[in-house]
């Protein structure tokens, strides 16, 4: 049995709450943390910190949050509530529900604690988390976020065999790299629209949950449809 | 409605947590923040921080636990699970399930972050809670065992109309030290016992949820038998 959940920091702040996420982390059983990006400075002096958990000496020190879920198959973001007006998101709780049981590596993705995650990070996400705070109330902090997640999905994340062979996240960016070649060479991509386009193309595979051998296809009838087309 | 919670840190060391565990009651929508003989320069740290919270300068400062919690009439004191070895505790949840529709108002009570809550706190307490974390992984951060219990109980302390009349903390003080006096005029109480006994009597009187009737009733019958016995 293993626990099967990766929480991924993106671009934190603040030494403190790297090292609080990673002692939570500890508390309900998980090891796999990822950081994207953090400032040098606050990063080694998280690492350096005296209590430092094992959670955080061997946490992986990503460049892009791309790299962190590569191996992913459900990315989920969080935002406090507000954030995801109009869109639809899952609580903790729900989030645990949906485990129960599935095959999935998920990741649980941070943003920083003063602007959390941006758009073009929540377009690497399959589904959006929000811990239901109430209304008007300051955004939760990063380590309290982190903690109630861990807590909430401390019994939902281990398997024992696997089963349905979802896509990862690294497949399905490595299909969409072959997609936008292949719009590349149509007048479908402007000039300017062509980050806009990538991410709303994410999204929208990301939404649909594809196996392994659906984005294998996929990716097989994207290179025959380039190698047709003129450059 | 109004939220039923209280919140009390007992000694806290470190103005972060104080910070941090006012913030996430915020969250989730409590109000009410106790805190029991906190060193004065981590108190005045805590409270001069720049984004304390409506609740953190709102909160009482109580030189005892036992005036902290005077008019609870349920007061669940929380610990590591390994604290609890042969003793029944509940978790989060389990409180959450327990309040539910319930007619008190409860405290929840943290100890300091070094030495967590002694003995003679917890014959204060009616009920014990463990925060269900894995063997062997270090103790809970106390800003994050605090938000993990705010998370847990947000939709279950709020009450429209009173019901059963619990007794309160205090009101059971009360009737200890009426029981204490009338002991005190035997020799059940031996040089160098009488705290342990008031530990023990206390705890009994907690174990059982007494209502205020029923407290009302044994301090008339203690009073009536103190009366009668010679000094």
């Amino acid at each position: 049995m293993r626990s099967r959940l990766r929480i991924v920091l993106v671009r934190p702040r603040d030494p403190n709450n790297i090292g609080a996420s990673a002692r939570a982390m500890k508390n309900f059983g998980f090891a796999d943390l990822a950081v994207v990006a953090p400032w040098p400075p606050v990063w080694n002096e998280a690492v350096s910190a005296v209590n430092a958990s094992d959670v955080l000496l061997n946490a992986r020190r990503c460049a892009t949050l791309a790299e962190a879920v590569a191996d992913c198959t459900l990315v989920v973001g969080t935002a406090d509530p507000g954030r995801f007006a109009g869109k639809s998101s899952i609580t903790p709780a729900e989030l645990a529900t949906d485990l129960k049981g599935s095959d999935h590596l998920p990741a649980l993705v941070f943003g920083s604690e003063k602007h959390g995650l941006t758009n073009d990070d929540l377009s690497h996400c399959h589904q959006l988390l929000s811990i239901p705070t109430v209304d008007g109330c300051p955004s939760m902090n990063l380590g309290q976020a982190v903690a109630i997640c861990c807590y909430e999905l401390r019994n939902e994340t281990r398997r024992n065999e696997p089963g349905i062979e979802w896509a990862t996240a690294g497949e399905i960016e490595a299909a969409l790299a072959l997609a936008m070649d292949v719009l590349g060479k149509t007048d479908f991509i402007l000039p300017g629209n062509e980050a806009e386009l990538r991410g709303k193309l994410r999204r929208s595979l990301l939404n649909r949950q594809l196996t392994k051998r659906e984005v294998n296809t996929m990716c097989g009838a994207l290179r025959r449809i380039g190698s047709k087309m003129q450059d």
